[in-house]
């Protein structure tokens, strides 16, 4: 027990797409302070580890330690949770197969735990965000790739390996485009970021285009353009009808940066969604957005020492 | 509290594809008495529904009504939990959006626990089955349709309204066979023994062949009958990779009339689910046949009253 006049805080590290962000967050979701790097992951693994470690041990400085609850971590790709290692991810090769979480915790004195970014991002939202009247939810984050949460019970569903929730490698296309995980035709190949620049490509509209670019071309009327957000809502649709007949959860998510083309994407997403799930259908089951935009992983890494995992 | 000379028991009650059974079942899993249906659903509810009554209530007289813990009742379809009603159901359309858990347990003047079939197929092999070591586990019963259920924490995983676990309509065909629940593709058009039927139909073996006739024909080396579980193992594959990825549990089950084919198709579905999940190839996610064969629904409707649900 604190003191009166000390605040109780968490501090979470989210090691996001392409830098990474720190804070410090009291139990009401108070954001105290809070830390972005700016070292590239192609930097490497020590120049990654060290800069995480700063960022909690200057957030724990200017606090004080003897507020501290825990220290979240939240990283992108397939973990082995009991572990606490990165076994495989697509943007950090440079951290696969190391003791992250156990390198941390040596560096900063102090336990770490680790999660998955995409169950961290579900966790936040169940806490403060769009998921916080319910305790049952699935959420799904469209960015570079496409991550997974499940939160049952209030709390992230893990499996025995920490390895639950990677929904992003649903099948949508038996055949359809080859993902880094092995498979083809991943939801995560056919509704990211990374998926609708790709079409864009296929359909000629140009190579460098950003998925900001497609957007604006489809507001601007352009068919193409148009086409890739209804096939990306496709293909969520059939994902999410796979979810709902599985869960049977009152909350289904859409989280990451392509939630800004919603009214794009969400016609194609409910229709198909409707049209595969007869749970959908004669439900009063919720498919929207998040609220915490690309803070969610970080207010969900905050979260983490006190979520009793 | 019983006194010593009276066993307790449960009475449960399945209504398979075909016809209905009841067993009084002690708490080791011992069968105590049962009984066999011979009322053709075709018959009409009025008919169904009496004789499940009778069932129970001959069970029920024949063991004495105070050793018995209480009544589950296994139907096949999706099922709103809390209502004790079957929305859908394929096979029993005189039963749906009718309450039938409640007519049950008036006439029995006692309690009765509603489950879906494969829910309850899935909690008795946890119960006494090839589950019985772990507490996490999912199970597809490929039979008529093909049913799913998952058990978390020992217990069945039901969603908001107790419809959770509808896997056999799970996406594996995008634009596959249409399905009763509106979907196309569902692996219930592609992995149960309907499926292997429609299949050899298209494969000009014959119109009124049986799985069991399509299995002696790839036996004998036929080339299309071999081709056609080839096909349903790579369905299954799809379906269980999802599975994999989305739940990280230790254990899959398969079960049903169709794993007696488990060596025509189990080399497809293992090389298409090794193929689509990183988790599987890295891990010793087990997928194994289930043990109870066709009595898991009794045994897990029996256990229902003493599941805690």
């Amino acid at each position: 027990m604190l003191p009166p006049f000390m605040t109780e805080y968490s501090i979470g590290l989210d090691l996001g797409g392409t830098n990474l962000r720190a804070a410090a967050i009291d139990r009401t979701g108070s954001m105290l302070g809070s830390v972005s790097g700016r070292t590239a992951y192609s930097a490497g693994r020590e120049a990654i580890v060290s800069e995480m470690a700063e960022a909690i041990a200057a957030l724990r400085a200017q606090l004080g330690p003897s507020g501290l609850a825990g220290i979240g971590v939240a990283v992108p790709g397939f973990i082995a949770l009991e572990k606490g290692i990165i076994l495989n991810s697509n943007n950090l090769s440079s951290l696969e197969n190391f003791p992250i979480r156990d390198e941390l915790s040596t560096r900063l004195g102090a336990p770490v735990i680790l999660e998955n970014d995409a169950n961290a991002a579900a966790l936040g939202e169940k806490w403060i965000g769009a998921g916080r009247s319910v305790n049952d939810l699935v959420m799904l984050t469209l960015g570079t790739g496409v991550g997974g949460g499940i939160i049952t019970g209030g709390r992230i569903l893990h499996g025995y390996l920490g390895m639950a929730g990677e929904l992003g490698h649903i099948t949508v296309v038996p055949n359809g485009n080859p993902c880094g995980c092995g498979n083809r035709g991943c939801v995560e190949k056919h509704a990211s970021a990374t998926a609708v620049t790709a079409m864009a490509k296929l359909l000629g509209l140009g190579d460098s285009m950003s998925a900001k670019d497609v957007y604006d071309l489809a507001l601007a009327g352009n068919e193409k353009a148009r086409i890739i957000f209804e096939s990306v809502g496709e293909s969520l649709g059939i994902a999410l009808a796979t979810l709902i007949n599985a869960f049977n959860f009152p909350l289904f998510l859409i989280a990451g940066g392509v939630i800004a083309a919603w009214d794009l994407f969400a016609p194609a997403m409910f229709a198909e969604t409707r049209r595969r799930s007869f749970t959908f259908r004669t439900t009063d089951t919720r498919i929207e957005r998040a609220e915490l935009g690309n803070q969610a992983g970080l207010f969900g890494a905050a979260y983490l020492p006190w979520a009793g995992i």
